[in-house]
């Protein structure tokens, strides 16, 4: 399982002030502490800084690297951001996110093509978010094809087939599902990601809910997720999840994490 | 989801004292609790008494439905037992269970073939438990053509696909879960049921262990459980991941359970 850390989001009060205050210290803590916890990713997202987004993402990522080379998720709808963080970027970067949408493709194509970089695809087109299992195998379709085309090698593709909240429409969780799993078979050697705390949306007690419903995502086979690693409660429902689907040889990462005081009944 | 409480066995100190005492109360006391917790269907279990198995399990079955016509789950490998308790039973009962062992396959077939009875259908032949999906699948073929062609209908028909322990072989958790899904598709209108404890034999926060994998399941079409009802965790599991697969219309009985304090983070 790939987990990104999604804690340094400048839509969080305390990573916007940290940002315009130039803290290295909070950032770096908050990179540290992520990346301890089983991160292998640092999200980084200056996206609430309209004209300085740029070089906000440019800092975040130089800051997050000062001390340690720490693989940073560049999260940006914006070409332009992507392409200066990525300049000082060490080592293989993640580009969070490619989609259908037309301009947004274009721009992110010729970014990731040829190169190792891992990235990102979201099932979004100009037709906005999908809807059912079909809408999403479409846009998977295209997407994976295309970046194979432009020499992304399909290991390196992280599908996200896009979480809609259940309390809008009650198929809206069982369509995800099955997406993951049509999407696994249909495409050999790609990955599922998702950040889906949107299921959740508009309901009582949502870390509950996150945490079955990632569950349950990990039985269809997803394979990467945006999420809190310092929330212990989700870690353990991970951990335990891939553990019993047959990824951790002689259970040897549930029995550390048991060790260590993560999964408490 | 169909859930069978499981409660009154007589593996249980409590249980078989109550037996030996012909404690009526503390007995229809358990099958209350579990009734009014969810339980569709007590289970009543007598197999530790040798000789005497079959008297019991009439008793249990009056006393169980002495108030309240509650359905009971007949549960023994001896088709004497369910026989005399099934001639104690009043509306339809659960027969806990059939198997492709020749000799109980025999004696089991003539008492639910041609009626109403519902039954759990145990993935296991004379060649013992099975290992792999492609033996599940098997004796599921086998198990159910053999009952439909005896005119039981197919939907009253649980497979119970049997789990084995992950900590003595990693990829027993897989293989149950896909053997889920390919004996749902494989036998349209079929149910698949189980008790899953036996998954996490072995391993230490066991109770965790069993949530996570029971969630798991669901997400795999999972639609019947043998469980203790009293235990608020794993229902707040089974209701919570329902509502996400989609068998909650509008939330109803997830906010209807967190409104009775059972859903808590």
């Amino acid at each position: 399982m790939l987990i990104i850390g999604e804690l340094i989001n400048a839509s969080r009060q305390a990573i916007k002030s940290a940002i315009e205050n130039q803290d290295k210290d909070y950032i770096q803590k908050v990179a540290r502490e992520q990346y301890a916890s089983g991160a292998n990713y640092i999200d980084v997202n200056a996206g609430v800084f309209y004209k300085t987004e740029a070089e906000h993402l440019k800092w975040l990522v130089e800051t997050v690297q000062a001390e340690e080379e720490i693989p940073c998720s560049l999260d940006s709808p914006d070409p332009g951001a992507i392409e200066l963080a990525l300049s000082a970027h060490r080592g293989t970067a993640f580009i969070n996110s490619i989609s259908l949408e037309k301009e947004r493709y274009e721009a992110m194509l010729p970014i990731v093509a040829g190169t190792d970089l891992k990235i990102v695809a979201l099932c979004m087109s100009d037709d906005g978010m999908p809807d059912k299992v079909d809408d999403r195998m479409a846009v998977a379709d295209r997407l994976v094809n295309g970046l194979v085309q432009h020499n992304v090698p399909i290991e390196n593709i992280y599908v996200d087939p896009l979480v809609q909240p259940i309390a809008t429409n009650t198929d809206y969780g069982f369509a995800f599902l099955e997406s993951i799993q049509q999407i696994s078979e249909a495409f050999d050697g790609v990955h599922i990601l998702c950040g889906l705390s949107n299921i959740s949306f508009g309901l009582p007690e949502r870390k509950f809910l996150n945490q079955i419903f990632m569950t349950m995502a990990i039985a269809r086979g997803l394979d990467g997720a945006i999420v809190n690693p310092l929330d212990k409660k989700m870690m353990a429902c991970i951990i335990t999840a891939e553990t019993l689907f047959g990824r951790d040889d002689f259970c040897t990462a549930y029995l550390n994490a048991y060790r260590s005081g993560l999964i408490e009944a």
